[in-house]
């Protein structure tokens, strides 16, 4: 719906993890469409159902505003039934301070 | 940081959730009123009765003031009846400071 010149269409970093954030894959794509084919490729999902933004959940549902991601913005992908969660802010090794008692 | 070409014209990101924070995207809008349709269309609301921050519930209104928003900021939309809410800071797995009996 938009005519977009050729030069902005370059290959741009992503960082894509699945839902439960086990696995975090760097992937390049030209466009939105690129980057739900090597998605699917690279973590073996059938069907996407959703691309999100790791910090916030925000679908990531067309080009325009897939265009304006900086480089190396972290996405989730969602496949059927799975749902976004933030994540915890708990560092590995980090536990919670328990209060003394009294 | 980047030349862009005239025909992105005004058109910036937003970050756009349903009153109960259950769904949120991302939709790029020239101005308040393309925004009521995109939104209209992409969570399937015949009526919108108020756009808000989701921040604190400030109702926008006017194109002057939707102007001074920034980039990706989060709006809530409301349909007929409902309202906004604060939102609670607890994350998932964190429960409230339960205070210790003196």
């Amino acid at each position: 719906h938009q005519i977009l010149p050729r030069w902005t269409q370059h290959s741009r970093p992503f960082r894509v993890i699945n839902s439960d954030r086990s696995i975090k894959k760097g992937i390049m794509a030209d466009d939105l469409e690129d980057l739900h084919h090597k998605v699917m490729d690279v973590f073996h999902i059938h069907c996407i159902s959703a691309l999100v933004l790791d910090e916030d959940g925000t679908g990531i549902d067309t080009q325009d505003f897939f265009q304006t991601l900086k480089d190396n913005t972290v996405l989730m992908v969602l496949g059927k039934g799975q749902k976004w969660a933030p994540q915890t802010k708990h560092l590995p090794g980090q536990k919670k301070v328990e209060r003394k008692r009294m």
